[in-house]
């Protein structure tokens, strides 16, 4: 953890127990650090899995090796090594990772394939497998550990632990659903990766918790966006231990099915505007609406232009709103749109409706707006039905000093 | 003209005079600025034009009726309006451009549509047209002036003048080409725009200038990056003369006209690159080249997302070497690549090669080429035979200054 705290922190919540989950932390020693750097996250047989990963092709081994076990849909243990991401470190680094699985396979006596796998950190050295496996032993023996020592553990360049938690009703039965998450912080020579953790007790069927992962990925991590690169370790994985006892969710006309979603997707959805909320060097957290879209996914891939935009995100920076720069990046976006219907506001106010500024636009409002740390932009495409909500932060002078200030 | 100089700026070179081109400029006081902030451009009867424009969809009036008149090829003048972008103003906006387009052509007893013109500056507020209409019945009895004092006219927040020139020999007659263009400073709450104007007395049919300016684009224009925005206004118009008396370039076998488009093409680049080192806080300019892509498009679009890294621009900024960004953003390019196959540099040596970090990378050299004003990096994605090179500048405080700090 990083000593400046994000002015957009939020404590860390108080995160259930699991039924069926067991999470412990130890020290490997992946970099010269005084903290716990290896997470152990122990599931109850029967646990099942899901997974959404990054789509950065030149991916970490543990996305390549994840995104292959997840489709057998067995888990039974997590390992997270925070401080070295063993990405770009060709056969060397697969072999690390499939070591610890062998090592964690061994002593669950389970198949290798229902052990996952994450690292974090500095990239192009392969994880070093004699540490690892020291860690792996220590975590074995250690107590078990609450989620916010889990949350901290993760973290790399993270200033704050990151958790959320939510419960539905499925059958008559109260199920829970703890998660965690690292993100977006980066540290020259890293980069950014965001890994996040969802635990529940609930009993699904594993494509139906794919299906709930995936669509809420869509509307949630798939949103937001703190400087538009993308890691090449990005990983979701969401575990189900099925303890709760509830009628198990096999399909989506199931009792429950939709109250599970839902809260799947509010889970997801905290834990996606933590990590925007911990961008380097972020001052204000953005909110983009957009509506009137030709298709929800058109919507999203204007809001994403707009959250994107470097010329957006200095002007929220600079509490200057900035509509012209909106118009700019929608008609970048290469979704249809037409400028002479489009309209634009901030914090609710119109500043420029069909295409035109608006004669009486009333700039107080908006300006009380911008000074505060929780912005919307309100974008109306006048075209269609179709809408997103995407999800950034500002670009600061922050940004560039924490990217380019360091040298290696 | 800014106060702040880039340190990459440029000297304007000698820029010789074009049969056929009259160049002159006055002040409209599209802002109150003590400078001439309009250029008028008279072409002889008989020239011929060819254009590209920006792509967004958001785009001007200015850009829409360009786009549509280039196409029927003759040229009698350009207006250029500098303070002023006209832009997301409506039907306001496009009965100024059409006021403008209507005075010149009663002056010079010419169709509208051979009259062309171009705006920037602040946008949302309509072009004055009184303003615009003294300011040109100012520039028709000024004297003519050279290609510097129209450069400098044209330019809004650049802080240098911006001219490229080049000679080709056409059947035995040497033809010229003087080029001016303004970009990509921005100020808020302006937007970023590229005008770009190359004049030459070579003989040539619209149709193949046309061809020659598109494919240049491609190579140069299409190559550069600031900040990933593209301005609503962006426009690059060619003007050909026909004085110089070379058999009319007709077809892509006429003697020359493999000349004709080389110098073209050198002239667009030497302009693309002015642009990049006139970035908002550039310090440094980058050339990305790729090769070994599946297509030269590919590496171009490879290209691209590497220079729009926002942590890569920052990595150079920072003089770090840091070659798993690049891995990042070619990862993250859309675009075939192998990350076991990849290889990156920095300056003509070699740090990762075949997907790995090189056992003897030598960062001595590296260090050194870092600490320069000119960057390269290499990517060999080692697929095919495609390849590109692009240009950007690093990204660095001063562009979150000139972007940020300022407040409407």
């Amino acid at each position: 953890m990083s000593d400046a705290v994000s002015p957009l922190a939020v404590p860390f919540p108080p995160l259930p127990a699991i039924a069926g989950v067991t999470p412990r932390v130890a020290r490997a020693g992946y970099k010269d650090w005084g903290r716990c750097d290896l997470t152990y996250v122990e599931l109850a047989e029967g646990t099942v899995v899901a997974g959404v990963f990054t789509r950065n092709v030149c991916c970490s081994s543990e996305v390549e090796l994840g995104r292959q076990n997840v489709a057998q849909g067995q888990a039974r243990a997590l390992v997270v090594n925070a401080g070295n991401s063993n990405a770009f470190t060709g056969y060397r680094g697969r072999e690390a990772v499939e070591a610890i699985m062998a090592q964690v396979s061994a002593h669950l006596a389970c198949p290798a394939e229902q052990v996952f796998v994450s690292s974090t950190g500095v990239i192009g050295v392969p994880l070093p497998k004699d540490k690892a496996r020291a860690g792996i032993e220590a975590a074995l023996l250690a107590e078990p550990c609450n989620w916010e020592d889990a949350a901290q553990t993760i973290g790399t360049t993270d200033t704050f632990a990151k958790g959320a938690t939510a419960t539905a009703m499925v059958g008559g039965v109260k199920v829970t659903l703890s998660a965690i998450i690292k993100g977006s912080g980066m540290i020259a020579p890293d980069m950014a990766t965001m890994l996040g953790y969802i635990f529940t007790d609930a009993a699904v069927d594993p494509a139906i918790l794919q299906q709930c992962l995936s669509q809420a990925n869509l509307r949630t991590f798939s949103c937001i966006t703190v400087d538009s690169d993308t890691s090449t370790s990005d990983t979701v994985l969401a575990f189900a231990t099925g303890k709760a006892g509830n009628p198990v969710l096999a399909s989506f006309d199931s009792a429950g099915a939709d109250a599970f979603a839902a809260a799947l997707e509010q889970v997801c959805r905290e834990l996606a505007h933590l990590v925007v909320k911990d961008g380097e060097g972020a001052q204000k957290f953005i909110a983009v609406s957009v509506t009137g879209a030709v298709s929800d996914e058109s919507a999203r891939k204007v809001g994403l232009a707009i959250a994107n935009s470097p010329l957006v995100k200095t002007a929220i920076a600079g509490e200057d709103a900035n509509w012209g720069r909106v118009v700019m990046a929608v008609g970048k976006a290469g979704e249809p749109a037409d400028r002479d219907r489009l309209s634009i506001g901030f914090g609710g106010t119109w500043a420029a409706r069909e295409g035109q500024p608006l004669a009486d636009y009333d700039e107080a409002p908006v300006a009380a707006h911008l000074r505060g740390r929780e912005i919307s932009i309100e974008v109306d495409l006048g075209l269609g039905e179709g809408r997103a909500t995407v999800w950034t932060c500002d670009l600061t002078h922050g940004y560039i000093s924490i990217n380019a200030d360091y040298r290696s």
